[in-house]
């Protein structure tokens, strides 16, 4: 049964970064993935063809698809717009919504052969491997009720912070499974000293854990967790948190790696379709002059050969050949040491489908 | 005219630190300052002496101060509290409400003499001085409706995140005069793409901006700014965000010094009353032994000379014998470089009057 993958580049340096992981899409085929490859326009580049950051046709198409491909949204020519439901972001946030999306996966994991662009000293970030669970279809970015209005001859903004016992239930089951592959140890956190949502979020994470007696189960509050992952971030393997906390927490865990532009991310829903997606943003700053590394695209590419298509031994093929370019010293300008060479865009490209 | 401070040792190491920083205090009055000092129960403590975290007679002595010193609360010994109302966070969260404490100023600051502490590499954080500005009587810690409830057969959580307009302006202003005394860069930290409050945050941070000519703001959303200060901290002079934000990031820039035994913080009305405490947390693992550092709650009153008593020489005095008996190697546990020597709580009071 061919399989269907819909390419979304997006914004910035969206097209260049997909552009590359689409090629090693095709090498896949050739060796046999029957896939079929279709592309479609999301956030500020659809919102400029057709008026809407998440057009109908691309969201049917995505509906329709084993795996969607996301390079990157948003910029500043968009930042302006008055009506906010057109922006460049709410074209990605109604994907994750429509599809369901509420299992995101991001690892933090450092290169040893980029150890040196950390800006932790070497031995506390030396082989870590953080894997953060984050909730990514409730809590405030969707809560409502959520708004600005005038109360008393004043203008009010206000949002709704709310997660359900189930949808805790749920993200905390792919939490605690993916402690069981890992390192057994899973640290949840909130801020239950404070929300009542985050007790709730506490006491349901608390009734889960008899299920999983092999994983250590811990709860730590965000404000600590902030302080912890700049302190000693070897003590996490996998943490799970809300959406919110998860967008923070996971930006400033990526950013301990010094190396942003090589992670991937995955965004899974309850039948295992899913969405993947480099961490890093649009970089609208050098879109368009093939600066930008293709390689957390390339490995969200290998995170859809694992997680949606069951092809772990593609993924692992893909994985082993960015490892071999980084071992041959290839680097884009965002990981090169001062003075060091840097390869483009899509001599990145080049050299990943060589060593595949 | 006598003034009025009132001492809340708290929890944990509490009683410990505000016993040194009372000695300190003493020393002011020795040296003329014309001050009366009180203590008072609070937190855990408070609660197992009183029955609530906050009683009565605490709050109105309280309000009748023209400064508080806070040590610090809680403790595991009340985390199973079932009534939540009776937690010792709740001690602190009721005085900061009932004074209308909004104004919370965190410095990040890297003493020269601990800069090996840091996690991050030394030419990242040397020289490090950042002023964090949260608010911190509203947002989602305080926000009406709260609460766990049956909906549809199962249980929800749920917070309010609020802000009118007149308390960004209030706390923008705080954050513009602070940025006018320092550096004259104010960084605002939202999560405008999402979450509306948050944009009318900004919109007001933006209108205020006109009446600082000489500051430049900026604006970053939150999940940027966690990585940002681990990237690349030394970029920000006044950070500027709301309760929950202000939170995480102000623990972050605490830990990027690496010695968060060493930050005070000051928390203000609009009338200049303040509540003056360290950044750290009431550590009960260390509690009774001298092994806390006393210097944050120290410096705390320093602090508290200079906002709230207009007594900048004699802030400027205690700093200074602080960074004499930093000079001089003294060190307590949580600051002594491996296998250096430490002193015990009281000895580094002991080594701050000697200085002073
Ligand atoms: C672009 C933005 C809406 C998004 C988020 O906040 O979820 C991004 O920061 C992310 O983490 O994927
Ligand atoms: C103890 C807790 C309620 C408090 C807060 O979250 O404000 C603390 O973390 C702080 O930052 O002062």
């Amino acid at each position: 049964m061919t399989r269907k993958i819909l390419v979304l580049p997006g914004d910035g340096i969206g097209p260049e970064i997909t552009a590359q992981a689409s090629r090693v899409l095709a090498a896949c085929q050739a060796q046999g993935l029957d896939v079929e490859v279709a592309e479609a326009p999301v956030g500020g580049a659809a919102y400029d063809a057709e008026g809407s950051p998440l057009p109908e046709g691309t969201l049917a198409k995505a509906r329709a698809a084993d795996a969607v491909l996301l390079g990157a949204v948003g910029g500043p020519k968009w930042d302006k717009l008055e009506d906010i439901s057109k922006r460049p972001e709410k074209g990605l946030l109604g994907l994750r919504k429509e599809l369901g999306l509420f299992g995101n996966l991001r690892p933090a994991l450092l290169y040893p052969q980029l150890a040196e662009a950390s800006s932790l000293k070497p031995e506390l970030v030396a082989g870590l491997d953080i894997m953060i669970v984050r909730e990514l279809t409730g809590g405030i970015y969707f809560g409502q009720p959520r708004g600005i209005e005038e109360r008393d001859g004043q203008r009010v903004g206000y949002n709704t912070y709310v997660y359900s016992e189930a949808e805790i239930e749920r993200i905390g089951r792919v939490a605690f499974e993916m402690a069981q592959k890992r390192g057994k140890k899973l640290c949840s956190v909130d801020k239950a000293n404070v929300l009542e949502v985050t007790m709730l979020w506490r006491e349901v994470m608390e009734r889960l854990a008899p299920e999983y007696p092999d994983v250590a189960l811990s709860h730590m509050y965000v404000d600590n967790a902030a302080m912890q992952l700049v302190r000693a971030p070897k003590q996490f393997d996998v943490v799970v948190t809300g959406n919110m906390f998860g967008d923070i927490l996971s930006d400033a865990a990526a950013m301990l790696t010094g190396s942003i532009g090589m992670l991937p991310s995955a965004s899974l829903n309850e039948s295992g379709q899913g969405m993947y997606e480099p961490c890093h943003g649009s970089a609208p700053d050098i879109a368009g002059q093939g600066l930008a590394n293709p390689l957390a695209t390339i490995l969200s590419v290998a995170m859809m050969l694992r997680y949606s298509l069951g092809e772990p031994a593609l993924a692992e093929r893909i994985e082993a050949a960015v490892g071999k370019v980084l071992d041959d010293g290839l680097r884009t300008a965002d990981i090169a040491a001062e003075g060091e060479r840097s390869v483009s865009t899509s001599e990145m490209g080049d050299a990943v489908l060589a060593a595949f």
